[in-house]
């Protein structure tokens, strides 16, 4: 698999799902989608381990979102949303990130119908961890990913709780637009989003039969 | 300059900026903005000349929209708005660029609050002119750009009407994410979008002091 620095380096595109966990739907008061959504992050928002804190923009109100990443091993185009194998086939290896929000600034982009792409996109508001094997997590709709505040647990669930599953996350993506190789995916975020101010400690990590498989550590300066 | 295919292979953000002519901003009905709003296509959506027509995704209703494209040499961080010299500096090319938008599903999202990124990225909603040298564009506040479709001017408004000017744009962008080397900036576009359907030629071009930049000659069947 390739280094954290040459996905850093080399990747072009950062997709999200949006609303992929019923209950994190509910807190925002946001409507059930009837298919995934998505929606761009930059890839200069990659912020690598020990690169330093997440930054808070002035006047904004920032909240962590811990997701499962995926890293695409293949250029992957008009998927069956049922080719499971397909989907399996072209993930390299996984990640983990937080897709940090600005909310207020999303808040407003939503009540007055503009884009995300400023709310989504400030420079080290895509926090992640090292890389993750595949062989790691023998299956995506089963691993547990939590993410702690100060040491206080905020978001804890597991991945089976997923609206859509990857296959057909990766059919809708590339019904729209190719995905290339080293492209990231962020496959939606549980329930417990929340704020985090300068000085903030964030801890995430994520579980596999119980066992740590990696544990991401970002501080919110 | 790099080449086209250099371009194509590195570039990783591609930022749009909307509303940035008064008059398009009539016809579409939407609000005048007090600052510059951008968003992101990906970098998956480029379509470099003769590499084939642009494709219409099933249902959708498809837009040209064609603007003049920046491409940046270096990287740019909070760039002062009134620093326009550090704006020119950091300006490789440019090229002539038709955004492409699926303007039924922008409507939808734009009335649903939900991202634009779907509307403006399917595969080849990017088509791109050769590049265009840096000094062949004395002033980018004074080029003339125009669209024809099927030999009827559509588009036809000089980037003098331009309501944010390129340094205020490159600000504003570069105060919520970096940009890098590669990226492309697109300006906005004039009055007089509208739809094409299959089997229509779109041509697009670029006029400095009533002079046809030669480079800047989009056709699209
Ligand atoms: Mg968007
Ligand atoms: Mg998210
Ligand atoms: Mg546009």
């Amino acid at each position: 698999m390739a280094s954290l620095q040459s996905l850093r380096a080399n990747c072009r595109k950062v997709m999200c799902i949006g609303r992929n966990y019923a209950d994190h739907i509910k807190e925002l008061n946001s409507a059930k989608p009837k298919q995934p959504f998505f929606f761009l992050k930059p890839p200069s928002a990659l912020l690598l381990p020990d690169q330093g804190p997440v930054l808070r923009p002035r006047g904004v109100t920032m909240h962590y979102e811990v997701e499962l990443g995926l890293i695409m091993g293949k250029t992957v185009k008009d998927l069956h949303p049922e080719d499971t194998e397909g989907a399996m086939d072209a993930i390299e290896g996984y990640l983990l990130a937080i897709d940090m929000t600005a909310r207020n600034v999303q808040d407003e982009a939503k009540r007055k119908g503009l884009p995300w792409s400023i709310a989504k996109g400030f420079d080290t508001f895509l926090p992640i961890s090292n890389l993750i094997a595949k062989s790691k997590i023998p299956n995506p709709h089963n691993a547990h990913l939590w993410l702690s505040v100060n040491g206080q647990v905020k978001q804890s669930d597991n991945t089976e709780l997923m609206l859509f599953r990857i296959p057909r996350q990766l059919s809708d993506i590339s019904r729209v637009m190719s995905l290339e190789k080293g492209d990231i995916v962020l496959t939606g975020t549980p329930k417990g989003v929340g704020p985090v101010v300068t000085g903030d400690v964030m801890k995430a990590g994520l579980k596999v039969d119980g066992k740590d498989i990696e544990e991401a550590n970002i501080e919110v300066l």
